[in-house]
């Protein structure tokens, strides 16, 4: 079994690969607290199995799909958390799990969702499932490295309130930095449009940069991603090329993959916020188990920081829900990084003590509302903090570095120029014969790739072909588009049903599943520039 | 106010556009279900609005933020549906209320999802924001032109098991067609690689045009979008250019906003799945309205049918809360269309009456299990089936048509070949003079769209310029990057502190945000072909 991943080269490119998934003996388990007798217990959880696989009857379906496809119910036991319930586990073949996490999450709690009392507690994934996921970029120690603090937890803030000027929130920001904070992040009530978006968060960036340059040290300030769906790439291009190294980000409102899919383009810190997550963990009789969700899914969603509101502030949580969250993010999953558990809310000097016992060194203390008065008071009261901190931890420096590389520095070492030569040669770049075309048929092609193919950020390719005399390119089709331009010599441009004459500086468009062909009927060398999506199906026969 | 939204012009292309949106006055409501004593309601209430808005105290806002951006309780009532519970208005102004989805959703519920025993009951948005969104694309009226079906209720099934080979799959499609059914589409367990997904959506699509050339009707195919976030375009794609009309989503599981967006590109019929939906809608004390979630905001996100558990049905909805769901799909909202309901689950020829009375003529019915036999039952049960609305409600048909431009017919319109002529002009392209570039300085040039800007299906645009002897282009940076191709001419390029030759056929890229320009110091015009990101950010002084 395998299945076709995409795997980040740029941020704007994707390459599929087809990647083992799990072997044919591995298996997802899925195990929910459900409420009843034993043998109800028993009658629901195949009942789930049925429902969430292939959501039909027992009766309706043929032997082989309830041996390959059906959930198995694995094991009935006392749930000790919650009186008079059970906990089931079912297991399903991994290799029908879901081919990404949009549809692992249909499986294991989809339809069931609307089940009364059905709380999805806990999921177990093997090894080769796992590897289809990169997690988190940082993690703990990626964190660690860029901010150059070891130790120690780090204390953030958020930036707030919604309304304030960008000049005090960026003053915010700034004195924080000063104060010795770690790591200020925007409030998830911020949210603008592009251009004013560019103007807050160039300033609070800016701010930051200049407190930095004063302390020596790298306070890192993540903005909040959000934005129309089809805009992320911008605000996140527009982040990164400001050299900020993270976001903040709600993965329950953009969606766990689409987080996911963000981690693994754009080498930033994913700091999680809990928004719309209440719905799911609120209830011990349905949703999903706190540690569960703001843990493992969160992990696995590529979260590198997962905020939650730490128990005695002004939410619900209790001690176990936020020490199961803070213990699923750091737990052995896979070869996955371990991400921070970063409680938040209600916290104070006082409580230090007991949160460092609670959390450990490896904790992100996100300080709100208390640090919050004029400048100066803001950049004291973040400095006793972090003097508590060190009182209580061993800080160690070192200077911060880059453990992802940084698309800045990438773009710098990419050629640019490409002078052409004799020949219909360009220096810098190689020429190679055509031969990449599976079972189509084609003769005499040469091939350079101009642009695109070397990391640079464009959603195009260019390439030039040539066509030798007599010579042709494979006659096909593809969803993806073509725009070519004549640059030497002439060829006749098979489109569909019409033959056109194709010259230099003539110009065409290829379609959608538009058959097409370019051949060469004449004594000369046919060359043309063709631009194409870098990310593409393959040519099919027409 | 106003913000920038995203217009659709070709799925692949945004359009953004300053659009109005809100008039100072206007006000955003949301009611919430709160338990307690009046007085404490009303404290509770004015927390909310705080926690939703600036997550700070109240003495920690200044007076101007809390008059302008903090929320206002409006009213404090009781709730006659839950012994104990009261409701409670909060109103925000429309411009704090966020620019796109997942900000009104976070607005509405984020922070507040986490408190106990808050219950997201309705919101109320003014004209001017509504005016923002599309919604359905095609509705109650636009699905009934495609299908060319009035006067009764659709019915629809599900194509399973998972597992089942894809000729068992096309067999049940095909055998409901025949059977005279409206709507057959994948069950959502249905997820596969690109490929795989080809094959199987490409059979049930030709099975279905074949039984609807015997039939003389039109039943649609959907089938389920899943993929990972960066590969739904992939799917859609393919999905349109085989002529379907629709697809199953999910969309709590791919997001609310990502669905909006999907709305609005793609001239596809969205039906909704509610998986994943349960957590919220479950509790009567937390999460979301039944009516709001499945109805609304569905809506809002560009649902044209929305599915639901009918009561009586395995899952444990109410008649009640199934007719609210059925309302708000069809209730007046803004310039909106309706959308349609439609109730799925156990259901028989026995309890169509029944339905016919609760949800009228204007729905959706969808059918599973007891449709599912062999072949021939399954025929013959779709039949009986529609015998049994068509004995209850006045079928009128139409011959089917599209409401919506359907891409492959706009593909068909646009030209594709443009010949060179003297003088760098091309046929079928106009030339002008270049005026475009803001308070960025420039002489003597000229622009020649030639792909891109007339709904051609690539991510980039093709133009032509040319730069008079002495003229310049003007001296800029942006996000976006640039591949540029010299045409004619020789001029100086200007690429951050380098001065480069660039002659015909030379290359270059130019990296985001370097600072450019093209310098013609000759006597003979330059002329150079520019290939630039069709979705871009302006260009800015260096």
């Amino acid at each position: 079994m395998a299945y076709t991943v995409t795997m980040p080269v740029s941020p704007h490119h994707r390459v599929s690969a087809v990647v083992p998934v799990s072997r044919d003996d591995e298996r997802v388990g899925v195990t929910y607290r459900l409420f009843g007798k034993h043998n109800e217990v028993e009658a629901l959880a195949r009942k789930i199995a049925f429902e969430q696989s292939v959501e039909l009857p027992e009766e309706q379906v043929p032997d082989h799909i309830r041996a390959q496809v059906v959930g198995r119910v694995e094991e009935v036991s006392a749930d000790v958390e919650v009186e008079g319930a059970r906990r089931a586990t079912i297991s399903y073949a991994a290799r029908h799990a879901g081919t990404h996490l949009s549809q692992l999450l249909n499986l294991i709690y989809g339809n069931v969702s609307i089940y009364p009392r059905v709380r999805l507690i806990d999921i177990s994934l093997p090894q080769g499932f796992l590897q289809g996921f990169r997690g988190p970029r940082y993690g703990i120690q990626g964190l660690r490295v860029l901010s150059g603090v070891f130790g120690r937890p780090l204390l953030a803030t958020a930036l707030k309130p919604k309304g304030a000027s960008v000049e005090a929130l960026a003053s915010i920001a700034a004195n924080f930095a000063l104060g010795g904070g770690d790591i200020v992040k925007d409030d998830q009530n911020l949210a603008d449009d592009f251009e004013t978006y560019k103007r807050r968060v160039e300033a609070c960036a800016r701010a930051v940069d200049e407190a930095n340059a004063e302390t020596g040290r790298r306070c890192l300030y993540f903005p909040h991603l959000t934005a129309p769906a089809g805009d992320f790439d911008r605000y996140l291009d527009y982040v990164a090329e400001l050299g900020l190294r993270g976001v903040l980000i709600c993965p329950m409102i953009v969606g766990l993959e689409t987080t996911r899919d963000i981690a693994a383009r754009y080498p930033l810190v994913l700091m999680a916020h809990p928004a719309l997550t209440g719905s799911y963990t609120q209830s011990p009789e349905q949703g999903i188990d706190h540690g569960l969700l703001l843990g493992t899914l969160f992990r696995l969603a590529g979260a590198d920081i997962s905020i939650f509101p730490n128990f005695g502030g002004r939410f619900s949580y209790t001690r176990g829900q936020c020490l199961a969250i803070s213990g699923r993010l750091r737990e052995p999953m896979g070869a996955m990084s371990p991400s921070w558990p970063s409680p938040g809310g209600g916290m104070a000097i006082e409580n230090l003590k007991a949160m460092g016992v609670d959390y450990g060194a490896d904790a992100v203390f996100l300080v709100g509302g208390r640090l919050f008065a004029h400048d100066r008071v803001l950049r004291d009261g973040t400095r006793a903090f972090m003097d508590a901190i060190r009182g209580r931890f061993e800080e160690r420096l070192t200077a911060p570095s880059d453990p992802a590389a940084s698309r800045v520095e990438d773009a710098a070492e990419i050629q640019r120029y490409f002078p052409f030569e004799e020949g219909f040669q360009w220096k810098g770049r190689e020429s190679s014969p055509y031969k990449d075309a599976g079972d189509l048929a084609f003769r005499g092609v040469r091939r350079v790739e101009l642009v695109g193919k070397s990391g640079e950020r464009t959603h195009c390719d260019l390439r030039y072909f040539e066509v030798q005399a007599g010579g042709y390119t494979s006659r096909e089709k593809h969803l993806h588009t073509h725009i070519i331009i004549g640059a030497r010599g002439e060829a006749v441009l098979a489109l569909g049903n019409r033959r056109l004459t194709f010259r230099q500086h003539d110009i065409a468009y290829i379609k959608p599943l538009e058959v097409h062909q370019l051949i060469n009927e004449t004594d000369e060398p046919f060359g043309f520039y063709c631009i194409v999506d870098h990310d593409r199906d393959r040519p099919m026969k027409p």
